[in-house]
C-alpha cells in the first residue's frame, strides 16, 4: 500500500542503477512520474537507442554508431600514435584534453586475477595486430593508475617493446588544484619521483 | 565524436533527471550501454508503466492505481483523523513511522506567493468538504518545516477550526540522532519552545 505497485517497481529499476539509493530512486520515479508523457518516452526511446545502435568498433573497440569508428577512419586522427584504455567511458577523459590527437585502443578491462580476469578476456591481441603492421610509433598506456591498471600496463609493455615500439605510461602525481595537506603517500611518492627540471 | 550520438543523446535525457549531473549521467549512460537488453526493457517498461497506471486518487490526490485509492478504502485505516501533507511522496515518510492508522490528505504542493502557488492551485477544497462532513476528528498538518509548509499550515488552521474540528501541527525540534553542535538556532528555539515534562 506504500506506493502502486507501478511506481514501486520503477523504484526498484532505477536502484539497480549504479549510485542510486532507495531514496534517490523514489525522488527520480516521483519525478518521472509528474513529467510530461513525452519526455518519459524521449528517455525510454533513448535507452532503446542505445541498446539497438550503439555497438563496439571492430578495431579499437570503443563505442560507437558506426564500424569503423570515428577515430579509426577519421584522417585527423595519427595513428601512429595509440592510446590504451580501459573502458569506452576512458576514451572521453582524454579526448577532453584536447591535446591528443592519435587513434584509441580500448581493453575492455584490466588485469585482475583475483575477478578472475586475465590477458585472453582483454582485447589484447587486436592491439598487438595493430603495434605488428609497423605503422605504430608510440603506445601511450593510460590504463588506470590502479594496481589492476600498473599491471595491465605493465604486462602490455613486455609484449609491446619486442615489436620495436615505443611505450609510455601516463604520469601519476599530484591532481592539480589539490593540496599537498590531503596527498596520499603512494601519489606524493609517485609526485616526488616522476619530478622534472624546470 | 566524442559519444554516439543514441549515447549522447540518453546522457541528455538522464542529466535532465534531478540530482543527476554530467557525470552522473554520464556513468547511469554507460551502464546501461552495458546492462543485458531485456533489464534495459524493464526499466522502460517500468517507466511507462508509471505513465499509464499510475494516478491520482480523487478523495485525497495520494499517488495510486485505483481510485479511490487504499488508504480511502481501507477499512483498517481511520477515517476521523487526516494527515494532510504537501506531496504524495511525503505520504510514504508518514507511512514509514508505523504509528498513524488514519487517512491521508495531499495538497499537491504548499503556498507559495513568490512562486505563483495561491490556495485555489492547492487541494484545499476537497479537504474542505471530507472535514466539513463531519466525519473527522483531527486534522494533523504534516506540511513541511519551511516557510512555506508553516504558511500553508496556518492557513489550513484557520480554515478548519471553523468547522469544529481539532487541527495539529507535527513538533519541530531537534532530529533524533543529532548533536547540539550542529543544530541551527531555529530548531533549536523550536525545540527549546516545544520542550514537555519528564
Amino acid at each position: 500500500m506504500l506506493l502502486p505497485e507501478p511506481l514501486a517497481r520503477l523504484v526498484e529499476q532505477l536502484q539497480a542503477l549504479p549510485g542510486i539509493g532507495p531514496k534517490g530512486a523514489q525522488r527520480l520515479a516521483f519525478h518521472i512520474l509528474r513529467t510530461p508523457r513525452e519526455q518519459a518516452e524521449r528517455l525510454c526511446d533513448a535507452v532503446r537507442d542505445v541498446k539497438d545502435r550503439v555497438t563496439y568498433c571492430s578495431v579499437c573497440h570503443n563505442i560507437t554508431d558506426t564500424d569503423p569508428c570515428g577515430f579509426c577512419t577519421s584522417p585527423a586522427r595519427d595513428p601512429r600514435t595509440i592510446c590504451v584504455v580501459e573502458e569506452p567511458q576512458n576514451v572521453s577523459v582524454v579526448e577532453k584534453t584536447g591535446g591528443f590527437k592519435g587513434q584509441y585502443h580500448v581493453l575492455m578491462g584490466a588485469l585482475s586475477p583475483l575477478h578472475g580476469v586475465g590477458p585472453d578476456d582483454l582485447k589484447i591481441a587486436g592491439l598487438l595486430a595493430r603495434v605488428g603492421g609497423g605503422q605504430v610509433d608510440e603506445v601511450i598506456v593510460a590504463t588506470n593508475p590502479t594496481v589492476e591498471g600498473e599491471a595491465t600496463a605493465l604486462y602490455l609493455a613486455r609484449l609491446l617493446k619486442p615489436l620495436g615500439v615505443r611505450v609510455t605510461r601516463i604520469a601519476m602525481g599530484l591532481p592539480v588544484g589539490s593540496d599537498l595537506d590531503y596527498a596520499d603517500e603512494v601519489s606524493m611518492t609517485r609526485a616526488m619521483e616522476g619530478r622534472r627540471e624546470f
